[in-house]
């Protein structure tokens, strides 16, 4: 019996749909570094130093800086973080205070909390870095400004003077990247390396304000909008990995006297795999939606429309936080999933791994996101409540019905939501998040009613809070996984992702059944009827699994994991692979000679 | 403002335990290995090789093998585990055949998929290696033995004929190890190198069999209930770190005007951690409940007396998942609250992760150990139907009130938990466990009415069987929780504990509120006062916290932790810690020379 070269099931005969789906995931990624996919020293020169210098110098600094960034001259990072200080912007220690006399700022790092701290590129690469700095001038502080600090020597790459820079030292992952600190001791810069294009110092040191605050927004904007096409990729990765790999590994009996089942066969296997693979194409779609979102509303902040960024704003915080936090968690069910092999870096996972986990925590803290979402939420819900009419995403907050929403026993309301339809699914996500902002809502009126602080009301409402912004963008995207159906000719196509679209959202439900019972919109029975109903769901996609995540479209040479081969032939290819490990450069490592035999000597 | 050096709350005046607890964890870990904690080239010749001798080696064997490996002469390593085959025992390849004519057993790896993989040691550390292989002789196969296998010279440590043996490659942690792989062709062995103090093959080939299958069940039982401990151990260790941590960290503002609060004043991040602190305590007292179990019960083995293996093997099992996947998980949320220092190996986070992670899916994965103990369960259910008296933590499936226990409308049916009272919430816990073994075992009923197969029935019946399970640990770990409070004397000690068993008790629930909502079991206006009391609940534990961690007490030196220092000097330390980087060694790296000079030399 040879367990060896099955491969997994690209076949067409096991599956029923004739056409693979085109559903390429490779334009979410940020095309702009040399390896897309692999962290690198130069990835915050390329993807933060030069976009930073395009969009917030003058013209007079593009003529200076741009054509030596562009061939590397100047090589650059974006250094905010300070070992004391990330998400709170305002709480940076870092100064940058204008000397009128010699018409130069002067850096310092007056702390140790003030010390930059996690830029990548910054330990050893940069010679150049955009500091975030807060600016004083005529003895006001006007708040964080950006300044390009050289930070290197240009011929020798030594440390400048006043300069205290290094490696910040092994990580979880990015082991390629020499993210580093800064310490400016005194540092004296030329006014003219403060980036001008919007705030001003003049030569006299007068301050002169950007014309609108709201500008660096649409950056942030931006930058959450691709980290929700990043957890796609992450997770289709993770995906491709482990189904593949379940087609191909084969475990213990089902029946009697039969071969090993291949592992994708087990009801337990399924359930772990086939809710994240719905989750993955979830995702993909709000990814697609959040970029064709952000470059309409672009067009329109550059006419100075800024009405729909609020709302754009909050739902990048949330479904930032929302998306990394599932696909988070999902690679590593991938990598489980897998046994032992997906621990072994052969698979590829635990790259995935340690190289996406940050975005849980880099470009706003999740949870941070997660509560600055429900601020928004909030205010909506009051608006609404005021009689004004809300658009977009929250609009559903001035729908009368949900006004009369309470919890309340469970059976004593008419449930709304037919299980077996995406649409009124839909409208029960919508339910559900508009019952917890409510309650969100209330906490911090009972709250106000108790202690009367605002901060403090909030502060004890946060738990409800984050629950509000989860449930709202679980709704959100259950929502545009079912627009995108209605955009879907093909038949067979469009019947396979309907199926994907369904588990993922009774899934959700499952997972989340307090809050649909809690609030009336669904009863005992139809639990009972959706966990029935996601076991067949499971088994109808078995045969499509493996053709779900061909359709992903990753190679190999980019999926770079032996488990997750396109011709299965994992464990040849795993054999091989191990065989090159460093360990095995010799037949005797040098730690027989070194230790083990002077260990020997002395027992 | 200086952010620095501000300490954590070991302050007795901050906190109102009087009295320090002294609930040390170490006893709980593996101390055989020379670094406790830490994975080592020399771990399975320890704790595997030199204990499989012990247990399976005859009197002629011991005089044998046993001082030469005692000397470290020999070096062995316990060879299991095959490229293809893991949990399913019976699906190992590797044979071993006797030869009457040479009285020798004849080694082979017969296929790719049965190269030996994974075991610690074994690439490149060991000469001699435990082999597991199915034994073959007289034409008869009589299952898996084990064989002392010779694999390195024992002078020149170079690979004996017949075998081929190397590393397995980097991995996600346990870099320290060289887990290894071993390829046997036709290696012969002298009859006197199976392990024979229980089966035998004369030197005619004559197979004798062991007297109890039961016996080896033992060792998997004592390492399983292990690894309970040894999850209590790393979430004790990752909540000392960040909890401590969050008394030192100050971020945003919570009243305008005032400093920035100790995150640990966030209810966010109390609803992160202190869950987790609860889950630490809870989870050190169930590992103190199966030793003491595992003791008791091998007196009554040694006597014959089997009858209680079969319950603590289904408790082991289903604990052993149940701990483990909770501790994977609070590890991360431990990690992730951290901030971005969470990602540095500075905080120790990352290594205790990567080395924790693979006990989900050692020792037996976690996934099939919730459905060991879901037949036991089952088999269980079927008993107390059928009238039998059942004993032990199943005993609950006897009473007869569970009989009538059936999903139904929520406010149908009177409430029986007092959610202030921990006894009621364990009576609570006990009814979901009823409800949801009895919905799993209707399933399979449902699944044999249609398909008439037992195999199918149990396997379309995998989710729900899971789903018991884990609510069946969840009752007994709250239970054991509640029942160790009745041995604590100290006043306040005993409140603060009971603070803790209670959030335990009441946080799993609003995790699980469908199940409690769908048995009837809770209502929903309890569901809102649990949410409340939650909160509450936090309050009451924040000046504690600190001090719960430290009675943990992890010393510095074994937490080796820059976050999580006794003294909270973090950011001073984590700047000379950075400083040491290796890339720090030269002021400018070989990189700019080697590769950044000659690209720009380029462009």
């Amino acid at each position: 019996m040879t367990h060896c070269g099955r491969k997994p099931d690209h076949d067409p005969q096991k599956h029923n749909l004739i056409t693979l789906i085109p559903v390429s995931v490779g334009p979410t990624i940020n095309n702009i570094s040399v390896h897309p996919d692999r962290p690198e020293p130069l990835d915050l020169h390329l993807g933060m130093f030069l976009p930073t210098l395009l969009n917030q110098a003058t013209p007079e600094q593009m003529d200076h800086f741009f054509m030596p960034s562009w061939n590397l001259e100047i090589i650059g990072t974006y250094a905010q973080t300070e070992i004391g200080h990330g998400t709170h912007l305002r709480g940076l220690e870092t100064t940058a205070t204008y000397d009128p006399a010699t018409q130069e700022f002067v850096l310092n790092s007056p702390t140790v909390s003030s010390i930059k701290w996690w830029p990548g590129g910054l330990g050893k690469t940069s010679n150049h870095a955009i500091v975030l700095a807060q600016l004083h001038t005529l003895g006001n502080c006007h708040g964080l400004h950006a300044f390009i600090v050289p930070i290197r020597d240009m011929s020798t790459h030594e440390p400048l003077p006043g300069i205290v820079v290094g490696d910040i030292g092994p990580k979880f992952g990015f082991s390629e990247v020499d993210n580093g600190f800064l310490k400016l001791e005194n540092v004296r810069l030329p006014r003219e390396n403060m980036l001008m294009k919007y705030a001003k110092v003049e030569p006299d040191g007068t301050y002169v304000k950007p014309p609108s605050e709201k500008l660096t927004y649409g950056t942030m904007v931006f930058i959450r909008s691709m980290i929700v096409g990043q957890s796609a990729q992450a997770l289709s990765k993770s995906c491709t990995i482990a189904i593949r790999y379940s087609a191909v590994r084969h475990q213990s009996e089902l029946r009697p006297g039969e071969p090993e089942p291949q592992i994708l066969d087990y009801q337990t296997q399924q359930y772990k795999l086939f809710p994240l693979l719905a989750t993955a194409y979830a995702f993909i779609f709000v990814g697609q939606y959040m970029r064709k979102t952000y470059h309409r509303i672009t067009g329109d902040i550059n006419q100075g429309d800024f009405s729909e960024l609020p709302e754009l704003h909050a739902l990048s915080a949330g479904l930032k936080a929302f998306t990394t936090w599932a696909a988070n968690s999902g690679i590593e069910v991938c990598r489980m999933s897998c046994g032992g092999h997906g621990y072994s870096r052969s698979s590829a996972l635990p790259d995935i791994y340690v190289n996406f986990t940050p975005a849980c925590t880099y470009e706003g803290e999740n949870t941070v996101m997660m509560l600055q979402t429900a601020r928004y939420l909030v205010k909506s819900y009051q608006r609404a409540k005021n009689g004004q009419q809300l658009s977009g995403s929250v609009s559903y907050l001035n729908e009368a019905e949900h006004q009369r929403l309470q919890p309340q026993p469970v059976a004593a309301r008419p449930t709304v939501v037919d299980i077996n339809d995406l649409a009124s699914l839909v409208e029960g996500y919508k339910l559900r998040a508009a019952t917890l902002v409510q309650i969100a809502a209330k906490s911090i009126q009972q709250e106000l009613q108790h202690r009367k602080n605002q901060e403090d009301a909030w502060n004890n409402s946060a738990i409800d809070l984050v629950r509000a912004s989860d449930a709202h963008c679980h709704y959100v995207v259950v929502k545009l996984f079912t627009d995108k159906l209605g955009e879907i000719g093909d038949t067979a196509i469009h019947s396979v992702l309907s199926t994907l679209a369904l588990l993922y959202a009774l899934h959700g439900i499952t997972q989340n059944s307090g809050d649909f019972l809690q609030a009336g919109l669904l009863s005992v029975p139809q639990m009972m009827l959706i966990s029935a109903r996601i076991k067949e769901l499971l088994s109808q996609l078995r045969p499509n699994a493996v053709a779900l995540v061909d359709a992903f479209d990753i190679r190999d040479k980019k999926l770079n994991s032996v488990l997750g081969r396109y011709d299965g032939n994992v464990y040849e290819h795993l054999f091989e692979w191990a065989r090159r490990s460093p360990l095995n450069s010799t037949e005797v490592h040098e730690s027989f000679h070194k230790y083990l035999k002077p260990l020997r000597a002395k027992l």
